[in-house]
């Protein structure tokens, strides 16, 4: 892979004056427009020590208007990174739709220094490589122009790199023991960032590896690369815009029950035996909860279900068992401007929990495939996709020890609407109640159908939705209740 | 002052309910008006354990609409919190316009905790209310309602409310050991809150005392104090809304210098000298910043000065000498929507660097007394306060051990014309000159008045203002590079 970026190429004084200015106009001007368009552009720069990555997040700075340009370089994890999921510091970085994001250093940096020093097993590299491949494939459906720059410099290449700022007095302190540390490991580097790029060159997000040697070449090649592939993409764009859009597909609910029919809306329970088993299951939460904060087990719980299903009341009773200080409630209405520039996954990775928490959403990431669907607030292929991008998103937080619950609170039509004409006879109740809410009993049939594929296409073992029949609601509020105490109870055993 | 709160006031049941329902109604519809009101709500919460301060942020939650209401608690310092002044993590949470934001443990939990267990003196108590008075003020000036709830139980109370929890086995859980730990420190713990109470009950952020120990009661106090204090707020808001707004005053500029006509702007230096001793500063401050690092000195350098002063070009040649993992670059361009809903310095905390990082700003905070001035983008009163708003900010940075470095570069306006006139030829450089450019040239006056006085009300001995003569600019990068240089020195001395 890397053979065709040792061959020595190098660009003299002359051409490179010669060319400059128009690379730089045509940079600026493709700038210009990306600042108009519906994607943002993510630039990834890894490479050799020595082989000029530093001067090219310079040079990229130069040539274009920085204020639209925003470079992160990435250290140790701080304690609020290591106690959220590894992309969580990436995500929080990412640059909103009509900006470039450089990262100079990125979420391939771990992986490979792991496995080169040994600390990782080749399998762990692996694992990691397919983690990020189905991060940058997640950015680029969502829109995302992501470009991947390598820059190499062969083993003798790198030794005489070091030499030379070495040997300069004014130079010296570019070179520092590490570099030197690094260089004994050239061979070992060599060999795990190959594959490490062989594996994660796709064509959503392909690697472009640079010969680093000489600095104008490195600088004119890098430009160019992203002039060519931004200039495609903003045309892509355009002709995009042109076409016409597919008409939304109705949602028809056929003859077949879907899982939310076959919930028993009997069930119910009386006050009486509520509120005495209720003391008692909120004392054994309390307790539960402790043993996880010491354990540092952290919970998400997300709430789904129709309107006036009892989400609110019954989230209410779950964090009267808890300290004020250990959970964090999140209702989740429109995004604000800064969200709706970003995937819409961001605001989730946004607001994530640190460890040991319980954070409740009161409607969630699950709005893609329900609101969103049913509405035609997004694109069928936006939806469609958006299954695995949620599995993707909690396995992460399952794999770092986060328990994740989900319910579905189920409530018939019948009894919503005597909740909807309950509410609507208490003053301060009557807020929660609007015509938009009757019209949406309307959809119910389309609600259903998005809401047994959710339940079926995002029903993992590691984070299985709860269906709860809501019409009794001291039975629900119990159902959770329990749930979460049982699953609270395996986890921290 | 906790006299008061020991009469044993209760409210029966039978009037609890017949008055809950109207102040529910009231309290929702005041949030309501509030959603489209141009100031949040701030509410801190404190008291004594067991008072009953996290059922009234409960009970908060049930009686408003939760998704316009965020309550926030604060356990130990985060890496990331520690690392930033003490205030970071109140300003980073604090409510948007139209919003509620209850803080549950606040700025005053520190300050008092430590008194209580003999960890800090009298005079840093003292210190610490200063520092929130001043906190406290500034949100308020900008629009902020600010109440502050007190839950008291007296000794005897508390007592009786402990053992009464302990006696119950369903909600024995609710005691902790560290609530009869916190008991037995009683009278120093009252003492020392009454001292933290008296201090900072002001009129614009006064402290409500409310006895605790009657759950009816509370509860009513509470809800009826946040509703008489929003309702007339609201009503102050409508009034102000409808009063004429004044003229924009005029800024002339005398016959007297300001102090930035002092500048010899004439001093040069050639390129060749500039070439060589750029290479040295460039060598001797990498030096340096690698011993910041470890000794965690963290810089904020802070770029002003009319456009095409060369504020960027001066800017590269400072972190082409850096890590690039050890700095940031930010423009200041247009707040964001979530910004603008925020108090102006919201959004320069928000991005405060970690410690030992070096982060440029390219435009600043000063923008409120510049351009905002100038424009009459902020009224009059806005500008005035916030000499002292920047300098108790600058302040905070310093006392953290940041390093606070403001640089204004000066061209006269003949060779800013010049530069103008040389971008218009450079085809990359054209995208930065505009009409608008050219108009900003006749307030040049207006800008000179404000900086001078800029100058003159925020060069403090923490943070002093580096004037810098920019006409040429070799001189101009020398000198900045070597300010910054000098200081970093004798800070890791």
């Amino acid at each position: 892979m890397f053979e065709t970026a040792e061959l020595g190429r190098t660009i003299g004084k002359a051409e490179f004056q010669q060319r400059e200015p128009e690379l730089r106009t045509k940079l600026l001007a493709a700038q210009e427009e990306l600042k108009g368009a519906k994607f943002p552009v993510i630039i990834v720069i890894g490479g050799v020590d020595g082989a000029g990555k530093g001067e090219t997040v310079n040079i990229l700075h130069e040539w274009m208007d920085p204020r639209y340009l925003e470079a992160h370089a990435f250290g140790p994890l701080t304690d609020e990174e290591s106690e959220r999921p590894e992309f969580w510091r990436f995500w929080r970085l990412l640059p909103p739709k009509g900006r470039i994001g450089i990262f100079f250093g990125s979420w391939y940096t771990r992986p490979i220094v792991e496995r080169v020093y040994g600390l990782s097993k080749g399998s762990a590299l692996k694992a990691a490589l397919v983690r990020i491949n189905n991060f940058e494939r997640e950015l680029a459906d969502d829109g995302a122009l992501v470009l991947k720059f390598w820059l190499h410099l062969s083993k003798e290449g790198q030794k005489k790199r070091l030499k030379k700022l070495e040997k300069n007095p004014r130079t010296r302190w570019r070179v520092t023991d590490s570099d030197w540390k690094h260089f004994k490991l050239y061979d070992r580097f060599r060999k795990v960032s190959e594959k490490a790029l062989r594996e994660t060159s796709t064509g959503h997000a392909p690697w472009i590896v640079i010969e680093g040697g000489d600095t104008n070449y490195r600088h004119l090649t890098a430009g160019t690369e992203l002039l060519t592939r931004l200039t495609k993409r903003l045309a892509q764009e355009k002709e995009k815009a042109a076409r016409p859009k597919p008409p939304k597909p109705e949602i028809v609910k056929g003859d077949q029950p879907t899982i939310l029919d076959s919930l028993d809306l009997t069930k119910t329970l009386e006050k009486k035996a509520f509120t005495r088993r209720l003391e008692d299951l909120q004392g054994r939460l309390n307790m539960l909860y402790r043993q996880a904060v010491v354990r540092k087990v952290g919970s998400i719980l997300v709430f789904e279900g129709p309107d006036a299903a009892g989400k609110g009341s019954t989230i209410r009773r779950i964090t009267a068992a808890l300290d004020a200080r250990g959970y964090q409630v999140i209702p989740v209405a429109a995004p604000t401007q800064e969200e709706r520039g970003q995937h819409y996954l961001w605001r989730f990775w946004r607001h994530l929990p640190r460890a040991g928490r319980v954070t409740v959403y009161d409607r969630s990431w699950y709005g893609r495939v329900l609101v969103e669907r049913v509405e035609g607030f997004c694109s069928e292929e936006d939806w469609q996709r958006a299954y695995g991008e949620i599995n993707d998103f909690e396995e992460q937080l399952c794999e770092h020890g986060i328990l994740v619950l989900k319910f579905w609170i189920q409530v018939s039509p019948d009894e919503q609407l005597r909740r909807f004409k309950e509410r609507e006879q208490i003053s301060f109740k009557r807020y929660k109640i609007t015509e938009e809410d009757y019209r949406n009993r309307e959809k119910w049939p389309g609600y259903e159908v998005a809401a047994n594929e959710m339940i079926g296409r995002t029903s993992s073992e590691f984070a299985p939705w709860t269906l709860v029949e809501g019409d009794n609601k001291y039975y629900a509020r119990l159902k959770v209740m329990q749930t979460f105490c049982d699953r609270l109870a395996k986890a921290v055993k």
